[in-house]
């Protein structure tokens, strides 16, 4: 893995740090201060613009008790300065009295801006099955 | 919009031209001839390298009898060598007696090529609700 390729790896991480703290000051720190961000939480409409995109996750934060990831088969690809991630999501969440567990898959994209790599859109999907024993995930 | 806003919107089009034709020659020809090629049709695990992707399509274009797509809420965006797609697919197929309607929320990512925008990323998933009458699809 290259040095970039860590950078975009740990900017992907720090955005599942930020789901996972449930604090949406560190969560608007993830993403770019632009008006081209976008969001397609699983199963929602897309949300575009920063206000749209910010409001989305102060609502799925006051809703949310606890929430963890294990990401699975993360994949990086760079091309000048964006970057797109894919892999799995491995959550456990609770949500109210229950427990939600999913698999999601997810493409991550960011740009490099002067202070680091920022997230400029997310698109998160269920899966409908669990990955095969061949294709197993790696866990990063 | 710019003309290269103009030639991503294009290439986008002829992925979903190619889909409609159910030629997997055309769609052959839409895709970077790249290893990093990725795809997640609604539902399905992700395929990554073209071997994988391809053969996705060749088994959906031989179980779909017919099928189109209205896009709607398109929308483009290009930064240095890469662009990346957001939109709806309204769709409506025939899979062996069935009639099928979705809406379908994707992301396309296109790489600049020499012989101009390839895609290289598809990620589509179901929608759970049609859009509210005030974020109404705009048709392109």
């Amino acid at each position: 893995m290259s040095e970039e390729e860590k950078l975009v790896s740990r900017a992907n991480e720090d955005f599942y740090r930020a789901f996972e703290s449930l604090d949406i000051k560190r969560m608007e720190s993830v993403w770019a201060h632009d008006e081209a961000i976008e969001c397609g939480h699983p199963g929602w409409l897309i949300l575009r613009g920063r206000k749209a995109v910010m409001e989305s996750w102060r609502s799925i934060f006051e809703n949310t008790a606890e929430i963890h990831f294990l990401l699975s088969e993360v994949t990086v690809h760079i091309q000048d300065n964006v970057a797109w991630v894919t892999l799995y999501e491995n959550l456990s969440s609770a949500v109210g009295e229950q427990n939600v567990s999913a698999m999601v898959l997810t493409t991550n994209i960011f740009k490099k801006i002067d202070e680091g790599w920022r997230m400029i859109h997310h698109h998160g999907s269920s899966v409908a099955q669990p990955p095969s024993e061949d294709s197993g995930p790696t866990v990063h």
